[in-house]
């Protein structure tokens, strides 16, 4: 591992400059004068884009400093102390083993990988080279989610029966939208499966514990889609033409599935971009003994609270804002009653990032994390082939 | 007072059978299915309305033994036990008050009489012939009213800060719908402000007690409108044609006022018929020093709650559906989550109505509470008037 | 068939006093007056019941005009039209299959038998004697799923890509709740599976059609409960001594399924009674390809809608009241912005069964929808003993 | 006016660091990173606080390249182009006058001014002096604000019937708060109606128009407070001892008013802090003859809209999330439902101010808009003082 030239610096070069990489720069930018306490801050050193005209453009503009078109020569630069790949998700493999075999600790986006396998390389080389490394689960830093882990965690939701979740978007209902790179498995490694699911299962270990088991289904509703002029972003809605020429969308529109957890609690699980009026609706809802939980991203600053040994006459679901002094990171920002939005969970999570380096443990959640949730999404893709109940121990233990 | 012939029976004569009259028919016909323990039972014995012919239709509709087209008749007969009183609020005060006079029981809609002398008079007429009597503020009996009150009362709201309250509809927005009686000062007395303003006094002085002083606003948008055809009932929505012969609107489309409680708190009332949107939206809330409720009458079986002293993680306001065994009448209806409408706010009025004759004791809301409620709504025409301040007091000692 | 005595009334017998019995007897109380104008009325005739006390009781309370002891004698009666049986699940097969023969109109509550078989040799009874046949989903006569109905066969919503839907309870997440009747498989058939998911998959069948295949799961948390001291209804919440005998729960607490749908749409279902601070949560989401609806029982005189072509600045979900004129059964009711409760949908679904009897076709839902519904059911529960998916066609065609 | 050095950077200098420096340094950060297109970008350049150590550190922190100790100093120097003034309310006169003087353009955070006369004075010197001038009601630059303001301009709500709005908060009802500088008239002015009010009253002006009349009343719950050990902030919640010496509160804790407007709406106006469960409701209606719309300051991304010529049979309030293209703003940010927080309402606001500045023309809300606000709150604290209706005309014509 490469020593930090600039003390208390962590000199980051970064990997893609699109919507995750203009979130990064973001939070990297908002750590200082936020979280300034911190034991490690970051440089924004250098930014890797392979088309040079675009990739200056946005270094100006997110504030990076330096600029580099190859990302092996990024890799191998001494001046450097972690890489952050946001790339998309069919460059995960080869630049993570390149740059932990040249010693650089690792922050890589969701899904870790187009595969288990691959993803289980990344892990083995992150760990054999003895750097450390973050999987890009940033919902888990929403003060509202952290919220629910505590009620969780203190047991003040007792014993948890039920886990349910759906992340449910409409950017692609448009029959004409283009077939965007995220539409094609070569690149994406499958659709709102690894996109929007992928999140939902890191929740849902987060919350509630290990799968022990899953069945599910997928479907494709439009299997065909005009071809884009130019790669376009989220937001190209509608923009082919009507007799652009077309080709097939090789990923899921839609994946559904069933779990059942480690612990006892059923799950149940949706990730669809075919739902009119959510834009992304990011949701889930936790039942246990004691009480249950709600949240839905679209209003992130809230967690929906309820125990079931409030007073008898006043029982239902709290509206708890997260702004409050006793709720993370709240100190930080605003006086009580003043939201914050999307971006902020990226910046909590570079801050966990930077604090684990700091304090030379693995960051939460870790590669360890980013492979396990590849594990659920592949037993779940199994079970969607073989139409049959997948248990885990199935993918782990052979 | 007239001996009910038959024993737990309380035989009643109802003058009026539009709305209220249909909400009260069915108010009378539940309470034997549902309050089946009540020390007393309704008798629908006869109805009374001057249009023979329609009044027949409804007496068969609503349920009703017999029928009266003469009120003063029916207010004379010597086989009732009491006279509902719900025709247009410019016949409650002659009727009442023969009614009183024949020693009959008195129930008798909101706002009481057209003026302040009117109400007053009623009362004085009702006291003196010692029978029991009623006003109609119905929104009381809501079960999430209830429990507002009982959370005052218990003093877990602490010391009471604010009143807001607002009633909004939108059923005269269009200027074409026509001149029907609730826009006649001489049948209505006022508009918005005696119409649904009553109702939000009456909750006022229920939940925080008496009003001080107040000062107000109100506007007519509207000021002439078509003259109906046949009086048509709040459904008469544009069925007006554009050249139809107008008249002018006498009554109040909004008024506002700000007031000063007795006990120090500080309200806010508005009443309109020009909110777009709102079909009936009955809205109050309370601020205390140790916590808040919240009342929408669109959403009637819930409450919102707050409590100040709630663990420190977990404040927010609770969404109490008020359907519970431990909520005002509950048992009486369906297991919890069940919700119930609108009409059984009568239903439990007329559960008091009957209780307290049985108990022979006044019911509550009864005259006293509709004079006072008179006097507010006059302290408010008067502050409007002579744009100033008025207090209470200038109404009650002079 | 036998011959209504008096003009235009259906002589009504009922089996049953407890939930469903007061509502169904509140329902034909109700008829009269809001519905004055159907083709038919009820006529609330003889109650059944074998406990003589209790039942006669309930006569009285609930307004029937004689009693009977022993339905065997009932349904024999020739001054009786319609047999409507709402006792406990496991007296419906013989009860109904003896009426048909008796030449009874027949209404039968969810869910219709204990299993496939005898639900399908209840509708065979019905079939050959002729008789008109409803099963009881109330839900479809809330006046928000009637407009979620509406927008669907309109064509408003698209083709639809997901129904979701859950009912989530929380009466007996306390261990201590005894073993009451719909806790045991012999007298209930099933638990949340038959009781709460029977009605989400009416309701799918109703909006989104016919059921190609699923795949389910099911749980009992709590294995075993205290027997109950007496037969206790919804409300024996927490009765149970801690040292009283236990009895094994043998029904499921909570049963998840997914379904793939004829028409293509993908399903997901949950149906628990182990969600606090749900006390009767009966929601459902329908996407389609150009919008959205929302349904939540709890406010149930509202629907959410969305579209997808509304102006591009001003999209979302719309909280439509359903209490306008353009509403269904609203003229019959209150004013707009004046809600009805939970006991109207039955009010509206004995409208029917009267319409139709006097229209001399079959109700809609018939028993034919109940089979339809048993055979989704026991295909979730073949499926949850097998651990696979299960196609319609097996039950349906084997 | 000084020239900037830097082609398209504009030299700030700032004076106060607290809660609104804080959020104006993320706002000038934020620039070049999301509107990296605006003709001028700001140049943190100086930052000014008379406790040297303490700005330091905040220099530091919020990424300002020099410090001064002096405000007269600072608006001296030639190097700087805009003053940007958060200040507590008493100094915002002195300094703006100098700085204008000066040469500089001017932002000033609201209120103005301690009085209106002073508010004229500062608006007087920036005209004088030809500076560019701006006052910081930023909620303005919520987009959901803009959409707001957009249906009322493009004619999509018709005629304005109603406003009404309200401000609470409640980080002041425990008694034993201490009496910060906030609660002290001498420092700030006025306590809810100068903090609180003044923005529900620059939104009215905004969305609705200027002001014809006006009738308010105020209150101080708590007349006496423990002095604090240090100024604190807004979050000093609860940290005074019980027999800490006590001073007098100078301010009013609430604060409510009715108005008429020129155009002929209606208004209703509540800012206080002393409502238990809202720590930061800023809230507004808007009802026209068309439509309505409703804001929640707590859920900032939000708009709720309802237009009265939807279909019959779907109208109701639309959840608008603004965050779609068709969105102010919504380009700069990220994809469709992913939201942003209360600190972007000052990006957007400073957004304003740069371009303001690049196109030689006068920022929208300016001065002027400050004064007006002023005229306002003065108008009513009149009114509250004097018990009567207060013309605007008083002071604007006096």
């Amino acid at each position: 591992m490469a020593q930090a030239e600039k003390k208390n610096m962590l000199r980051i070069g970064m990997i893609g400059y699109k919507f995750m990489g203009k979130a990064h720069s973001n939070a990297y930018r908002a750590l200082p004068m936020f979280f300034g306490g911190a034991p490690l801050q970051p440089e924004m050193a250098v930014l890797c884009g392979r088309d040079a005209s675009a990739a200056e453009t946005a270094r100006a503009q997110l504030g990076w400093r330096e600029l580099e078109t190859d990302w092996r020569k990024l890799v191998e630069r001494d001046d450097l102390d972690l890489i952050d790949i946001n790339a998309p998700s069919d460059a995960h493999l080869e630049i993570a083993v390149a740059a932990a075999k040249a010693g650089k600790h690792l922050f890589c986006e969701k899904p870790l990988a187009l595969t288990l396998a691959d993803a289980r390389t990344m892990l083995e080389a992150a760990e054999q080279a003895g750097v450390k490394h973050m999987t890009g689960f940033n919902y888990r830093f929403s003060p509202a989610v952290k919220l629910a882990k505590k009620l969780v965690d203190e047991g003040r939701l007792g014993r948890i029966y039920h886990f349910r979740a759906w992340f449910l978007q409409d950017w692609i209902v448009d029959p004409d939208f283009p077939l965007v790179w995220r539409l094609q498995k070569e690149i994406a490694g499958s659709g709102s499966h690894g996109d929007l699911g992928a999140h939902l299962i890191d929740l849902a270990r987060h919350l509630v514990g290990e799968f022990d088991e899953v069945v599910g289904m997928s479907e494709t509703f439009v299997k065909e889609r005009p071809l884009p002029t130019e790669m376009s972003g989220l937001s190209a809605r509608g923009s082919a033409a009507e007799d652009a020429p077309r080709g097939p969308v090789t990923v899921d529109d839609a994946t559904l599935f069933l779990a059942r957890f480690a612990g006892g609690a059923l799950g149940s699980f949706e990730a669809t971009r075919f739902a009119p009026g959510h834009r992304s609706t990011n949701s889930f809802e936790i039942n246990g003994s004691k009480g249950s939980v709600r949240f839905d991203f679209e209003r992130m600053n809230e967690l929906e609270v309820y125990f079931a040994d409030d007073a008898e006459d006043v029982q239902g679901f709290r509206r708890v804002l997260c702004t409050d002094a006793a709720h993370a990171y709240a100190d930080a920002w605003w006086p009580a009653g003043h939201t914050i939005g999307f971006e902020h969970t990226f910046t909590h999570e570079m801050l966990e990032l930077l604090t684990a380096v700091a304090e030379d443990r693995q960051p939460s959640p870790s590669f360890v994390d980013g492979v396990k949730c590849q594990e659920v999404l592949e037993a779940v893709e199994r079970s969607v082939e073989e139409r049959r109940w997948v248990k885990l121990t199935e993918l782990t233990e052979g």
